[in-house]
């Protein structure tokens, strides 16, 4: 739109014309005279119509109009109304309303209205910020020299066996969608790529209906060859992560504010500690008083909180988790495994590990996970034709999201989440 | 790995002792020596061992030794060997060669064996490109304010009618995945983010087999609001393509020159005719000898012929496309639509318009298209609830990197591709 100013920039204009358009976000009279905050990409600003107006909330209109001083106003300024033009008329009841706090209505209204509950300022801001994390992500990584892979979410069989998969008709041939890109990620790293991430689509298809699934995420995956173990992979993530938090900071300090929220600075996020799983789990029993036999989400809150007081940051790495815990490529170290989990702030946003590379270590694993080299003649001729040392992880988007902001449920961190009961909007 | 100096940087340790880690791409014996080039992700460099060595093609190395100068060695330097570890033995003979000029082989053994093939140089490359591809997509758009999303691909209809999706079981429920985020990308629009984009996966039913065609392919998608006209939108698309091709260019300078391709400059792709559906069906009609109903095949490569020889760039936006051949969103013109194709190098590779955003308007168009707004009321409830105009589009990535490095089928811009018959890797 020509000669458009944003409502952040009309401050630039004191004493000028400007036109500037968005929705209206709100309409006040007050002593003859009638406040209407108009909302755009950039923020509000307050237009000033003298008597009456007959804008509805959400029309979307033009604005020509004279920016002066106002001490009261939002931002400063306010622009006193020349021509108005509505461009897009609503004269319908929301629902829901887009210009309140919303945390007086439950999840079930935010989503069933999605359509405007998006629009909220607050809720909007969330995938501002989310926007930034995949940034941050994929900057940090593409700097190190990662290259960034775009791998199929069709698959022929899972990844970690068959449970837990949507299956699509395919023309008339069942598949499935992808529960991770591991195999691919595998395969490029042993394409010569050596580093790879890709950030797509993941499918689970978990009845679990908590505040911390979802059906379909996004998955932050990376893969790193020519490592010298798995803590090399526990220190580019706390790279990305303290680059993740600064960016986050940097751009979206009002959001962090709005949420009561804050992020790690690049030393706190690197004292995370690192503890094995036996210790992990012997740490969170005394911490809730009684024995747990593995790291629940009451354990992930209990360690995160050990962390925040012993570290000085509610972040831990859980290493060495049992061989029977995790999947089958995973490294293998006695009946212990060279992975980890990252818990964040009560909550694991990342699983990883080292994988079997050497073939002959792979072919005698299957069996033990009831797995036959047939059935993977793709991914086993991975490492029939060399694969050097590797590994990698996966970071939940949405969970990390969440867990910045301190939201109370990963579904508002997905901006059309699915789960058991909802396909929609 | 700690000490480990790339391909690409051994150059800078002449005379020193370096340690390079790879795999072994090639082994020639010569007057009692052999030469061993070692493959990495930077590159390839020449190791000198003293009589014979038993290293076999694709194993992974740890070689210590000293660089010297040598000008018939690829790069200038080479490394005389001294401490080598086989990190990765492979003993077994490989399906296809990786090491030599894959022209010779056909499409279907490059994607039957696309665990060895991705290791070709040159096919790896490809790859690399469509990285930068996707990072100068989204980089251009950040800088002009766009707001990265990502939608799901489960939906409940297709946004486009029903035919052409893949259904999927959804505890259940039979859900489909979705075609294009068309729906998704409107709402972000209308949720005051204004400027959108996602890089995500789409998918198309069609049982076509072309070299033209995926069934699952990555959509690069855009969105924008507060635009003056369609205009705007070629005017984006021209922005992103010039500084794709910018990108392109100063990085894989020697990928493009292996292909033998160039990219447009900017003042090229700039200078892209803009011709009406009618037009560009009589362009082609003359051009090809025989009168065209439609733009197929055959009219884009006349047509992007017909652009080379007028405007010295072979691409071309043919817009005003007939109300009927366009989705019922398009924005109408009489019996045309503000929409637009862009052919480069004779294939389509982007559709695009504006969108209808006046409530009003869409009921309407719906029965005109066969279609309830009942059926549609979360699409529906984005214009009743107030939208500005707007409009998009949405580039192929496998037909862009496809046309950029001159590749004779799409399949190979894919890294695992699927098609009416493949579903593996």
């Amino acid at each position: 739109m020509k000669e458009r100013t944003l409502a952040a920039a009309v401050a630039e204009h004191n004493g000028s014309e400007v036109k500037v358009a968005g929705w209206v976000h709100r309409v006040r009279e007050l002593g003859g005279v009638s406040f209407v905050l108009l909302r755009d990409r950039s923020g509000l600003v307050q237009i000033v119509f003298r008597g009456k107006t007959d804008l509805h909330v959400e029309s979307v209109v033009t604005v020509r109009g004279t920016v002066s001083e106002n001490d009261k106003a939002p931002g400063g300024y306010e622009i006193h109304a020349g021509a108005t033009e509505v461009i897009a008329a609503v004269d319908a009841d929301l629902p829901i309303p887009v210009n309140q706090n919303t945390s007086s209505l439950g999840i079930d209204a935010l989503l069933d209205n999605r359509i405007l509950s998006l629009r909220n300022p607050a809720i909007r801001s969330i995938f501002e910020v989310q926007a930034t994390i995949v940034e941050a992500f994929a900057g940090y990584l593409r700097r190190q020299e990662f290259t960034e892979i775009k791998s199929s979410k069709l698959i022929g069989t899972g990844t970690e066996g068959g449970t837990g998969l949507f299956a699509v008709d395919y023309f008339g041939e069942r598949v499935y969608l992808a529960q991770s890109p591991q195999f691919y990620k595998q395969t490029m790293v042993a394409s010569g790529l050596e580093r790879v991430f890709e950030i797509g689509a993941a499918y689970r298809a978990e009845k679990h209906d908590t505040t911390r699934h979802l059906n379909e995420y996004v998955s932050l995956d990376v893969e790193m060859g020519f490592i010298d173990g798995y803590e090399d992979l526990m220190d580019l993530e706390v790279e990305i992560l303290a680059h993740v938090f600064d960016l986050v900071r940097e751009r979206h300090g009002a959001t962090l504010d709005q949420f009561e929220s804050t992020v790690p600075t690049t030393d706190e996020i690197r004292s995370s500690p690192r503890i094995d799983h036996d210790e992990a789990k012997s740490i969170a029993s005394e911490r809730v008083g009684k024995k747990l036999f593995e790291i629940n989400p009451e354990a992930e809150r209990a360690l995160c909180n050990w962390a925040q007081e012993s570290a000085g940051v509610p972040a831990v790495f859980v290493t060495g988790y049992p061989r029977k815990k995790r999947p089958f490529y995973t490294f293998p170290d006695g009946q212990k495994t060279r992975s980890f989990d990252l818990l964040f702030r009560g909550l694991e946003i990342t699983t990883g590990g080292q994988r079997i590379h050497d073939h002959t270590m792979l072919l005698e694993t299957l069996p033990r996970f009831g797995l036959k080299a047939e059935d993977l003649t793709d991914y086993v001729s991975i490492f029939k034709y060399g694969c050097p040392p590797h590994g990698g992880f996966a970071i939940g988007l949405e969970r990390l999201t969440q867990q910045i902001l301190g939201l109370a449920n990963v579904k508002e961190a997905s901006l059309f989440p699915r789960d058991r009961k909802r396909v929609r909007p």
